[in-house]
């Protein structure tokens, strides 16, 4: 049973801002309701980089009725002119009497400096309501803007032993439908995807976002030391998004510049052999690339682990048993020498994924991190 | 909140045979509540084969109360004369009124013969009161008594990327300790315990059933194609439970004798390199052990899945990633050539074992079976 309260009010904010993941770019999602004599009277998220603040929205709506009302934000209003005006001038403007926030700007430079600003205009400010929820769903939002780097989420689906495919190379399917329906809104909720050139090779996909409504497509991610991937794949023909590959600086200068002309952006991060994965994670986030999908092969995957360079992993466990000796698994790594030297997932949250597919999530631990 | 009817009154009954799992031998484990003007008279529950059925301790305890009562009894009663007298006979002669049943007797050949004899001494009688439940309970017992070969609980402990070990062998610890109690509790709970000899020459366990209470050990059971089993390994020496090792025609006959003269039952079961594993299952059902712990390694738990004598999967996943190439899984086995011909789990449950293992149980169902 629902109680009226602040976060009751918070919640919807929350709601909404949940529902604008994967459309504010690098942007983070942020909701908006404003309250007044009890009743809501605006509400607003932020849609896309560029445009209104949530505040913005929801103020607009709320019109001569956001005097004397409570706002309710899930993030700290801005105190900075960035694309926007600063949200805190705005609600200082309209007379708002109390601003409600769920947590602080992830930034430590910035942060507390938007509370400040409203507090000097009198305006009595509540923080940490929903907060827990607030920065996870801002996860994303809040690796990149604090390190520079894009927040990896490594997805992967796997057999009981840990397989991705037969010993004759067979892997359709491991996941249920319902699995690869959240994948796609993984997708959706990611500005990259990645994979490793292998997997191009293999399977030439298409890497969009299929859902059975319209979804955004990430950039497309290819981590290539050799430029090995052929011009006549999808990634390079088709157009659906842009796509980026990854190479060292030993890559062929002719296939390099085949590809530019195909509309891919080329990248070198490294001398080669292989690709230098941390330098490449920097570049992709100097191309305000904020968050990406890493979708394998294993070797890929195990590299990027090794690399330390994920935030979560998001498993799909099959419930069946395939065998196969020396047949590829999901994280392809020398490994490690102790069990108490594994690499732990914490945060852990496991659920069924319809009748026969099992969730398994969590944030990596290293273990001398 | 609990409403007092026939599934109350049985629900008891399978309490009391629940608790009694482990200590029945190759018996069913069976509970009896006799119920008399709206009150308990009588509970019993059969404890060890070759001693009263449960309706026997129940109706003792209620004495002449049990004329005019109704009985609930997990299973079918008998009607013939085995270790003791038929218990349809004994609830006749003290003239219980009606007789409610969780399951019939598993068995093809007999069942319904103990509902008829019931019901010619003019006793009504109501069978499939939570009878799934009864059904699950006796699994075991059900398998051994229509088929003659014991019921095989497969149980490991995997990494995420199915290892059992790091690439320098280490397995300390994969799960963690409250899995660790429910292994023991499943040792409790099955005759047998069988692992390969690899394992006995690598860890020498003792395969007791440890407990923070008293348990009882099951019959330690060392498959060994050519008795590499060394003298001096606890499993020949302690006493602490019955050792059998299974073995080939081509096994050395001192060896042999040297086991023998130690305690130790040989069995024979193929003409070799391997032993044929359904002969020497169907041997052990001979033997009177009606299921069997598997606890592997790899390639003893793959081997058994391939030859399809594997009765339920009991997996617990540690959230952890080791990596490791071709580093030794939990099944080891040629495996399939397509993901659809994989062995699948079903009957599935999942459920968090403590914060950070997950165990996973089911069924496993062969492609083609």
């Amino acid at each position: 049973m629902q109680i009226i309260n602040d976060e009751y009010y918070m919640g919807l904010a929350l709601d909404m801002a949940e529902r604008a993941q994967g459309q504010t770019d690098i942007n983070p999602v942020v909701g908006c309701v404003v309250v007044k004599d009890g009743a809501v009277v605006g509400v607003g998220t932020h849609l896309k980089r560029g445009t209104g603040h949530a505040e913005v929205h929801a103020l607009n709506m709320a019109g001569d009725a956001a005097e004397g009302s409570t706002a309710y934000v899930t993030l700290e209003p801005c105190s900075h002119f960035g694309k926007t005006p600063p949200c805190a001038q705005r609600l200082i403007k309209e007379k708002v009497k109390r601003v409600v926030v769920a947590c602080e700007d992830p930034n430590p430079q910035v942060a507390g400096t938007g509370f400040e600003m409203l507090r000097q205009a009198g305006i009595e400010v509540v923080t940490g309501v929903l907060r827990e929820r607030a920065l996870k769903l801002n996860e994303k939002f809040i690796k990149y803007i604090t390190t520079g780097f894009p927040y990896i989420t490594l997805k992967t689906a796997t057999t009981l032993d840990g397989k991705i495919a037969t010993r004759t190379g067979d892997s359709k399917w491991i996941s249920n439908e319902k699995a690869r329906e959240i994948v796609h809104t993984l997708r959706h909720r990611h500005q990259g995807i990645m994979v490793g050139v292998d997997t191009v090779i293999a399977d030439n996909p298409e890497l969009t976002t299929r859902l059975s409504v319209e979804g955004i497509s990430p950039t497309r991610i290819v981590v290539d030391s050799t430029l090995r991937i052929p011009l006549d794949s999808k990634l390079v023909q088709d157009g659906l998004a842009r796509t980026i590959v990854v190479t060292t600086d030993e890559a062929d200068t002719a296939k390099d510049a085949a590809l530019t002309a195909s509309g891919v952006t080329v990248v070198r991060c490294g001398t080669g052999p292989r690709v230098n994965l941390s330098a490449a994670m920097k570049k992709l986030g100097e191309l305000e690339i904020g968050s990406v999908l890493l979708e394998g092969g294993g070797r890929l995957n195990g590299s990027m682990l090794e690399a330390r360079l994920v935030d979560r992993v998001q498993l799909f466990l099959a419930p069946t048993i395939v065998g196969g000796i020396g047949t590829a698994g999901s994280f392809t790594f020398d490994g490690v020498e102790k069990m108490s030297e594994a690499i732990r997932l914490t945060e852990l949250e496991v659920e069924m994924v319809g009748t026969d597919n099992i969730s398994v999530s969590g944030v990596p631990v290293w273990p001398s991190a």
